[in-house]
């Protein structure tokens, strides 16, 4: 559960309000849960906000109702809030509460709500006398989630310390006759035991041949002498997120196996220190690819150098090769202090294996801090 | 990971082929990863289908490429795929593809795709030549999945079979002195160890008052004496859902906690008795309704009586009151062979706690098979 304090949420909600009012709207209904989370620390899995000028009002069904009433009374409580209990359903009770603001224009996030919502709310709607207009709006709150609040890079760095530290007991997991498969289990286990909500995905365990498969589930295959072992894992610690990845060798690494290793090391470090307040994630991904493409792995490198991490395990910004942006520098393509986000270059050869290296950092006001902290030697278990 | 059998795959094909001609359609555009899973038996998490009436229009990026290709050579091959990697972006290839394939009205499924992604590809659709009129369908593979086939029974059934094993287990681990949360993290080991792919949702322990919240989350509560404990757990096996939750005393029951559990198991014996083809879900959930409301627990049963269950925890059918739907038997209202859901009513008071007793069902051909298997009676540990 998330607790931010409530002067935060009230921050966080002026924010918002001003990026209505650039766009000339009288509100915002909030449909993603992670904003929802953000706006409100309401951590259910069903609700509805609109935010206006001087409301949250609040739409959740029987279930969760207790629970925000023990939120509203506690030291961390949503201010302005107005609950409605859903009569019905979520959208029947959504038409009847904006048909009741006599607000002109409302936006909704355009990439959760489904056409299939957005065609029954638009026709309720023009039954209704007094209702607004709905007007379509992409990452209001995103934009502002994209930098870090105080209370947000609290929860980010703890969640990097404990994830940190479940690494070293990892290690000690690996050996020869294992299966990929319990060698994953006991890393959830572990990340539950450190305090963790939950994994925040599923745990990758890619040994030999399947390490160059960047996505592989774990499976029935037992770790041998020698393999190449990618070992992705993450956890949610109050709501936020960290992600890390190590390659380790059973026994002893071949020279190939350093040498991949060494390469996607180089891209590795090379990315971390072209964050700064300022730089363009596209030249953070170039850093680590132009390593690999100088050491031949271009090709064998098929993915982005980092996501954005905070209340969502993929978040902007998106740390990519260029693809149809148009060139030079937008607000949207320069990195600034505030945000996080993985840097994780890799080299899968189908057929041999793969190696990837992944830590989370944060863009200070001067350069760049390194949340999490765990060897990157190649570690031979 | 599911894997169905070739020829299943086929005829889930052909039904959903059958659907399209029916609406008029020469192909669907399938988004929903439950759905994509459904047709193909590939279990990543990012793809795109569009089933033609004679192919199996593939998308996915260079992450899954690998491991779409293992598929494609296992016993368990999707039929007739062909496969299409990612250029740019998902919706671009899409475009691409869409424009590529000569056909003229493509549904799409409107409750899986956002207004912004449906906005995009119909701006970009409108400039291409060739390019198909895009068509909003609605539940048109789900209701294919409302009726699980051979391989989907058995799958569920082993499901039902394991998470049942837990529960003896989860029992075992239940007594005074531990945190709601250290009993939750006990209960998601077991599951996990009982070969699940993962825990079906966030596992419940609510405890004492806690029990009054349908939708607890486990804290730092400590089981004490006389607690009535609702514990709901689940388990993804193969991809498959089960779903349990039973209440049980620390120590001795009261008066008051074995009267509550009598009454809702009452409520929940009477909602199986119901269960057979040809039934009214609404019927169904009225014949647990009614046993509450006679004890005077009507207001205290606030959700439905259950769930659809499947390759997703929440599916069709929903066993609820009416509310809204005309009077009168319609074919989305009556249970059929094939169907499988949870019966879960509960009572919960504010303040004093609350009683859940859940089960996963089998509509058969001639009534009901109950795939669960744990005791109901009120355990004392």
């Amino acid at each position: 559960m998330s607790h931010a304090p409530s002067a935060t949420l009230k921050r966080r909600h002026e924010a918002v309000r001003h990026a209505c009012a650039r766009a000339s709207v009288d509100a915002l209904i909030v449909t993603s849960r992670s904003n929802i989370l953000y706006l409100t620390n309401f951590a259910g899995s069903s609700g509805i906000v609109v935010l206006t000028p001087d409301r949250v009002q609040f739409i959740t069904d029987f279930r969760y109702v207790t629970s925000l009433e023990g939120l509203q009374q506690s030291p961390e409580a949503c201010p302005d809030l107005h609950l409605t209990v859903v009569e019905g359903t979520y959208d029947a009770t959504l038409a009847t509460l904006l048909t009741s603001l006599g607000l002109a224009r409302v936006a909704f996030e355009a990439a959760n709500i489904t056409v299939s919502r957005h065609t029954w709310l638009t026709a309720t709607l023009a039954t209704s006398a007094g209702a607004p207009q709905l007007v379509p709006a992409e990452q209001t709150v995103e934009r502002i989630r994209l930098r870090k609040d105080d209370y947000e890079l609290s929860m980010l760095r703890e969640s990097a310390r404990r994830l940190s530290e479940v690494a070293g007991g990892v290690f000690s997991e690996v050996r020869a006759g294992r299966t990929e498969r319990e060698l994953a289990l006991s890393i959830d286990g572990r990340i539950l035991a450190a305090g963790f909500d939950r994994t925040a995905f599923d745990t990758i365990v890619a040994s030999g041949p399947n390490a160059a498969l960047p996505h592989a589930r774990p499976g029935e295959r037992i770790l041998g002498e020698n393999d190449l072992v990618v070992l992705d894992f993450g956890g949610v610690y109050r709501s936020y997120c960290s992600d890390l990845t190590r390659t380790v060798v059973v026994g002893t690494a071949s020279a190939r196996a350093r040498e991949v290793h060494a390469a996607v090391l180089a891209a590795h470090d090379c990315a971390i220190q072209a964050v700064a307040p300022g730089r363009s994630r596209f030249a953070i991904d170039a850093a680590a690819r132009d390593v690999l493409t100088a050491r031949g792995l271009g090709d064998a490198f098929g993915h982005g150098t980092g996501h954005g991490l905070g209340i969502d395990i993929h978040e902007d910004p998106k740390v990519t090769r260029r693809s149809g942006e148009p060139e030079g520098a937008s607000d949207d393509e320069l990195v600034d202090a505030g945000m996080v986000f993985t840097i994780e270059p890799g080299a899968y050869l189908p057929g041999w294996g793969g190696v990837r290296i992944e830590d989370d950092v944060l863009v200070t006001q001067h350069g760049v801090e390194v949340l999490t902290s765990v060897t990157t030697d190649l570690l031979e278990l």
